[in-house]
């Protein structure tokens, strides 16, 4: 992978002076483009070995072009914001909007690179983050970003000439740091560890590009040449977004029985015994929420369920057990502007809630296997991929300490008339029923194939589906604190989930 | 201030039940029309003594009314990313957008109070921080915020008798904790600190109701009825937004001279004498962004002036000087619908730069009292206030230790035309040029009384304008990294601008 980064690549100074005119100039020409259009955006990764130009190259990619369309990140040691959330929230937040630049200076390669070099974790683990990665970028490309990774290279007698020039010279010592000469030590085994990285995540969509980082003149024009080439080749052809491998169809059962048909939705709960119920199951939820193991953990709950089922009354149950300053509920409607601009999952991720919190969506990422697949709002391909990517969102929370419940409220069609009709009488409650609900109930059976397919497969042994029958709402309401109560207590008796510490 | 709530206050039990279902189903019929109307954001702030109800409060409205509606926050020790800026930012980004309600639980009156009583902070200090919070209220209401302040109150003895019954019950043993003790010791300073607090921010767009606590019924009915009342009141008369009382027209100077006027718009500057002192200025400005009293302290820079003036230009030979890591540069267009939601000054708190960073504004929070003006996009008394507002914005950050550095750059008609029309024949210039400031053009001297009154009105000494003579584009460039360069090596040298640390 490095052996022609290391072959002493250099370019004539004249050969530079002649050309860079033109390819800022072109740059600049794109990056208008880019941002008139605002179809889609660029995220530029910035890796490497220390002294090979990462730094330098950023900033000159600042200078070629108009600063004021790139976002420049640096990924050093986390915020406390950060590290309470999953790993990958830092990342998520530094995405750029269609339209702009985003420049990642680190990225989530460093994190695992480092961590094996220092044995920090096992290669198991490496490679299990690895693909991970490989799949996030996959849905970063489909969902329309145009990714490039640069991967900036020394051999090592050049690294550490590199590093004692620098060292040398009074106006570029302050860029030598003790842990770049730490790192330098360890030379090697960062080589080989970022090969073997980079071997594994070079992928079809998004392949990286090693540079030898040893001549300024050729590393500039070698990134200059292709970003234009990459951006052109994408702003002129409109349609050139990677396409979906088109997936063979999903097929309804052959005996039509989907998993809905099998509840029993009609379940009895006396009032006594709800009340009994639901006062034990609050308590029991309050003392957990307060639970010093607590403290470490948080929740995601997910609530999806047929319009007028009662997630609305079910989260409010829920909530009164607990502390306000503890919990946040998410309505999840139309995205907005800002959240049209980013990958689709971001607007998800952007809630996630800090250790020792609670956030409750009231609908959800799910959408887009249901109310998107439904309705035609996406492409075929778009929710087809979407499980596969759900799963990776939710097994990244679930690997960081959050503990992931999903409740699908469940009635039949008789109990959603008698429901509509109630509201439609009741003051107060019309504003929860809308045409939208009306033409909703006419795709009842569209909905059952969706939902069948979407519990089929995004129900995982670290995130299950929970089906609720709720026909019955006391009996509802119970079943879901009962759940949500049960996944908590195992959580905070198992060994945390958490990899990375 | 706090006698009437001493009295005892008691409701019975039975007025109590019988009237609370009614109000639970008003409150959340007005929340739905808050919502679907999305006119408003209503702010609750929650303070007063501990062991008064106020956590209760909080949790009791979130079971009243829809939780998926209302964003609870609670106010603890600030995250390195809050303590990183601004006292202010952790209260901007905890704002409501329009059509929800917003509850923070200790708010922005906290600090200065509790700092107070420890004595932190010196009373002319306290006095300036009311007369802030006065100031900060009074610009949430014009924004169009419906704005509830509650104190919880307890006299003494009831404090104490409270805290030791909490205590005594296991089930609520948790709630008190050793701070509340502490904080009980000083329940007389706290009483007085508080009632001068009060009675400072008690104005007429923002005026305190102090609650007796001490009766759960009497409270609750209390804090539920007020609710309801306010925003009921708002919901029926869609336009009792406080009118903003009508001032004086502003009157052109009588000699119709004009600060533009005055300048001297083609200054000279040699290419070879550009160049060198482009390198020193730009070396010395490298070496003030790396100094180690730097990570300290932040700069904002903001640049305002006359299309085609050379912003661009400028800012690129600014940043060419730094880290790209360090800055980002934040173009200003028209706000996106999130930004829409939330008071006019939100959506540049949400850019301002954590310790030791740059961000550069590109246009800015003056576009109210500039194009908004010109172009009649906002009330004449929206713009009149804004002077006012914005000097408070920036004192806030300079008084925090921002370094704030605001542009004017100006040229004169006929450069801007030969500027015009030099854009048209570069093809990658002419995304930089549209109908819109062939437009702006035409209202040269509206724009000209613009500046002129706003340079009058928010050039501070903390935060001076600096007006640039443009015409000459390399002239413009030295004064504007000269300038920078020297504010922040007299912040550097001075002592800390910041009050808190």
């Amino acid at each position: 992978m490095f052996e022609t980064a290391e072959l002493g690549h250099k370019l004539d100074k004249a050969i530079y002076r002649q050309e860079e005119p033109g390819l800022r100039q072109a740059l600049l020409e794109a990056q208008y483009e880019l941002k008139q259009r605002s179809e889609f955006a660029v995220v530029i990764l910035i890796n490497g070995v220390d002294g090979a130009g990462k730094g330098e190259t950023v900033n000159l990619l600042n200078e070629w072009m108009d600063p004021r369309l790139i976002q420049t990140h640096a990924f050093g040691a986390p915020s406390d914001e950060e590290s309470d959330r999953p790993r990958m929230w830092r990342y998520w937040r530094a995405l750029p909007p269609k339209g702009r630049v985003g420049i990642l200076f680190g990225s989530w390669y460093s994190e695992p690179i480092l961590q094996r070099v220092s044995g920090d974790i096992k290669a198991a683990r490496f490679e299990q983050e690895n693909e991970e990665i490989v799949r996030f970028e996959k849905m970063l490309v489909h969902e329309g970003v145009l990714l490039f990774k640069f991967w900036f290279h020394l051999a090592k007698d050049r690294q550490k000439k590199r590093l004692k020039e620098l060292e040398k010279d009074p106006r570029t010592r302050w860029r030598v740091t003790d842990a770049d000469w730490e790192h330098f030590k360890h030379y090697d085994e960062f080589r080989e560890v970022s090969e073997k990285s980079l071997l594994k995540t070079s992928s079809a969509e998004a392949p990286w590009v090693v540079i030898d980082g040893e001549d300024t003149c050729y590393r500039s024009l070698t990134v200059g040449r292709l970003l234009l080439a990459g951006i052109r080749k994408r702003l002129d052809q409109p349609d050139s977004r990677v396409m979906a491998i088109e997936a063979a169809p999903l097929l309804p059962p052959l005996d039509k029985l989907y998993l809905l048909d099998r509840l029993t939705l009609n379940q009895t709960m006396e009032k006594a015994d709800y009340e009994r119920e639901l006062e034990a199951w609050q308590g029991k939820l309050n003392t957990l929420s307060r639970h010093p193991a607590f403290t470490k953990r948080s929740v995601v709950a997910v609530f999806e369920g047929h319009d007028a089922a009662g997630k609305g009354g079910a989260i409010r149950r829920l909530t009164a057990a607990l502390d306000a300053r503890q919990y946040q509920v998410v309505p999840i409607a139309a995205p907005t502007e800002e959240e049209r601009a980013q990958p689709y999952l971001w607007r998800f991720w952007r809630h996630l809630p800090r250790r020792g919190r609670l956030t409750i969506f009231d609908r959800s990422w799910y959408g887009r296997v249901l109310v998107e697949r439904v309705e035609g709002f996406c492409a075929e391909a778009d929710w087809m991929r979407a499980y596969a990517e759900i799963n990776d969102f939710e097994r990244e929370m679930v690997e960081n300490g959050v503990i992931v419940v999903k409740f699908w409220l469940a009635i039949d069609q008789d109990e959603q008339l008698k429901r509509f009709n109630e509201r439609e009488q009741i003051e107060f409650k019309r504003f929860k029923i809308t045409e939208e609900d009306w033409r909703n109930r006419e795709k009842w059976g569209q909905y059952a194939v969706a939902v069948h397919d979407m519990v089929d497969r995004t129900s995982t042994s670290i995130a299950p589906w929970t089906l609720v029958e709720a026909n019955n709402k006391l009996y509802a309401r119970i079943k879901i604190l009962k759940t949500l109560c049960k996944a908590i207590e195992s959580a905070l008796a198992a060994p945390k989930g958490e990899r990375n510490g």
